[in-house]
């Protein structure tokens, strides 16, 4: 008996792109403001590049420990195994993986990434690690993970399914819920959430892009940043005067 | 898409009548025997008692990080809630909860566990802590965990389901996998592999009673633990006799 | 510059009684209500005995790492040594000192502890451990901590001060803030929601005592705990019948 | 190649009977007056008993992590096994084990601890865990600890040897090391600093009685622990006066 | 009630400009030399950048664990925050920040990093991640420190003052110790002694310098490094020769 | 008293080629195949560069915690030190350390490494960190670490020894083992089983290349890897046609 995702909202494209505006440190900022601290996946970080942002609805997969006799490169042809997990990807998703922070085994490998490509997803996000570093980098495949180890996840993980609510580097994630990875790691968006923290986000980039200029010219922080009544007003007038 | 336990071997009731004269540590070597190293669940310790053995069934409930809008004293009211888990649970099932092994929130209090005893729930096991220690060690439920917190779950996890696939102290533990615990733990066993440990645990447990005598008596530990040839024969000679 | 304490509401000595039947369980729950989920401090377990619970405003103590020109047996000679923070001590107030979490070096032993005793403070919490175990409890002073350890203090700790905002266990205490710690461990209340936790708190703890009441009748969970609306009325009836 | 220890000083019978006076606590303090801040074993903790103070010199034990094809129940027919260890322990020796903090495999069930009792081995140290907890209590032998775990050695660890130089809870153990174990856990005295040690421990534990007497009194802290030039005087003239 | 800086001894800026030859390493080994072995921090390690080295007075901030009623977006109007904070940093400082080791919050991101350029303050250390990775880069601050985080400090941290006693990666800084950071991260030197710290630095570093030579030649190391009586009339002889 | 190494199998110069060809993911996935899962070393990446490869036998070196009267910079003039350690190292080799994964003192700096590379030392492995790293980049040695720290060994280690066994990373390690180390970390391989692992590992590099060009053909996983009846076939015929 499995909880299933608390919301299903429709996002709309136009949103998504917005949200592409957005930094993740902007985003965890706007769900402070609704209350939740827990957002960001912690060892979730860019695998070998860096200045890209990737955002979509996430898909899945949950690893349990290890136990010898399931978790075997045999286990690879059962009908739930991470092979048909990713055949089962949507074309644009976010693959976010639950690895229970393990990393003494690389959940994917180069073929496995490149398979998900040729299925157009969008990012492999998990708390893990990688195998194969050279080979899943040429792949292309955007991945955010913990590093790199030899040993492939049959050494230590056992994979139970895919679409599942999972947790991921301390914050839960269901299906379908919105994912959006940069340079400052990986965050969660509820989906009740998502028009609200684009919306916000996008205002409070720009606002920070101001501060910026104000202090390049040399301004002090305290009554700038956050702006008080007067730089409030100050801040106003450039947005109009833009 | 989840995995369903790889095993529904019948176990006679002879069987787990069995398997309750074997020790937790027997169980583990006689598993090692089998190539399994990943059963004992660590952090699950005995809470405020000491002389129990506890065998059964295990019925899984599975905890993912806390999502501060779903991980609310409300959610206590929604029909995926640890309230309705615990009206699922037949009689004599040991309850194995995932927490993560989160130390700082107690996954249940005393109300749930009296209610646990009340639906003849053998015993309680996770890897994380339990609040209200008093009210607890009051109902009399068994429970093995990792000690005691004043917060109440949802301040930091999200009850997420039962009786799927979970993680617990290291160990994967599948639904109606067989539950050993006493003071040096609590260990799982594969459905598949019941029979093998209850009956070679069984054998093991009375060579270990011998051998105990032998020491007592002053003999030397070299060819003796394990036994060579000449000391497996007084052994069998011993086991005749009785 | 320091921060100082945030509230200085004045409290009753009839909402500290009213508080000491409130469990830090309970605490914990009124604390989430107010959206503060960091309250109870890990590693501050009772220290030899049980069932006791202390209630009082906190007064710091502050340790950085150790610096082996400073931490040594003769720094005890300086006016900022915790020789001097003890006769600061005001009676009824609770000693919280901030370890940083280290368990390699007890920050008393029982001479201290002795003395404490006699200035009438109610209690000492840390994050981390203490030294003669024995001694210590040979004073009676009640200590929440994470255990023993034969080093003094000086071996791994610099103490720096007193009354100043501390980390302990994850929690921010400010001085004077309302300490309460039982079976389940320590927490801290912001001064200036002492008044509500008190009352909420007390008015919970006794829905809690019907709920065993109707638990042990054989009332099953939902709908009862948390209840639902009539449940909500069968309790206020039986409020009204006490 | 490996390193012999650095001292092979005599210790008299008078001098560890001296030490037997002193605590771990005041241990730890004299050896940091000769600069030595590693020597309290962490994680090796008194196992089910409290009140007991022993000494004597270590027999070493050495772990590595587990290989497979080695750490298994045959390999304990192999000359170098803990078996053939534990028949070379001279009496009174203490035995410290190098688990490596490992906290999921018990180094040593009942059976070997019975055989060192035998030989009259005075206690077993370790930094890692018992198995089986109960019969290891009833053999009696002293035995300081993490606590117990069901699975054997060979699960995590394999043995490769005795009376080498050894970590155990982050201090450097050689051979023939003088250890002192009590309430407050295990240290390790270099045999060089023993005759220093024991001498300068005992008057510093005469000094601690004189403090207790005189805070007992309502003495204030300050001058007098560390005691003043006063104080000191004070202290002398007791001294000649019982 | 804070201890104070325990020196304020005068340095001379050839003093500093000595100390700009001494690679981190030489500082921690000629500090050995007086018995300290806590000065290097645990964590904090050059962010993007490699070849730099840095010297200069500490200016210290200290953080809490978050409190949700104070740390939050609109503390950064107190007179107590980061802001005012960085206003009160003199030219040249090198800022450290006690960020408790937490990993999941950055403590400052790019505008407030802008700012400290603006200030011409010379680096910022801390024990904790920054965020807004680009930004930070892109303001030139030389920064040293754990990595990255998308979330602001007000997620895990309450910043409670600056230029107070903290401790950092493991060891106790206090304001206006010296700093000294490179490719190796970042050490502390107490105020007292800088003069000792740099003039034998100086001399250890000319010393290695001849030392790789010897090396490069084909010279064995035992005798050679560190030098027997021989090789250090070679050295004194080279040293005149230069 | 240790343990020798559990082989002295003769390796021929062939199959240590044909082992540079196999990454060490294929390494570890062979040896899983032989129950061993413990070979990959944990922490020991490498350092400052990608795209190496390094085969050949081990040499250990073992580190206990510090003892402070032992390990001193006078300690390296000792018979029993990291230099002679050096000078006994044969051609080939590759040095791997047991630091006990301690990363607060780097084990050896570019002086000790430049002389590795005159030796021709063919690789360097801990499970800690090195120290000067900008030197130790200089020399030419390629060294696998979890990083940098400026302090020197002696800070936080002792060393006791070389060529008995060791533990490193979590791994078991034998002088003479045979280790192979590429951009996924170190593994180390049990003498016995060099051959299997060269063979195997070399037929399923193989085979892999093919699945790749499948994949990239646009194939599905399933059936394909591992391979079903079908595609096993297919993959002879492939190899036949090459």
């Amino acid at each position: 008996m499995t909880m299933t995702s608390p919301s299903t909202a429709t996002i709309s494209a136009a949103t998504l792109d917005l949200l592409r505006t957005v930094t993740t440190g902007t985003v965890t900022t706007m769900l402070l403001k609704k209350g939740i601290r827990h957002a960001w996946m912690k060892g979730a970080m860019p695998f070998g590049f860096t200045g890209k942002r990737i955002v979509g609805p996430a898909f899945t997969l949950r690893f349990v420990p290890v136990r010898e006799d399931l978790a075997t490169p045999a286990s690879w042809l059962n009908p739930i195994s991470t092979r048909s997990a990713i055949e089962a990807m949507p074309e644009g998703c976010i693959c976010v993986a639950d690895a229970m922070g393990v990393t003494g085994a690389g959940i994917f490998g180069d073929i496995l990434c490149m398979r998900m490509v040729k299925r157009k997803v969008a990012a492999l996000i998990t708390d893990g690690v990688m195998r194969d570093k050279h080979g899943v980098l040429g792949t292309g495949l955007p991945v955010w993970c913990q590093g790199v180890a030899a040993p492939a996840s049959v050494n230590m993980l056992t994979f139970v399914g895919w679409n599942e609510p999972i947790g991921c580097g301390g914050s839960a994630i269901f299906p379908d819920d919105i994912i959006v990875a940069d340079d400052d790691g990986a965050v969660v968006i509820p989906r009740d959430l998502v028009e609200f923290v684009a919306h916000e986000g996008a205002e409070h980039e720009l606002m920070e892009s101001w501060l910026v200029q104000e202090v390049e010219k040399g301004e002090r922080l305290p009554g700038l940043y956050p702006p008080n009544d007067e730089n409030k007003k100050r801040y106003e007038a450039w947005k109009k005067s833009r």
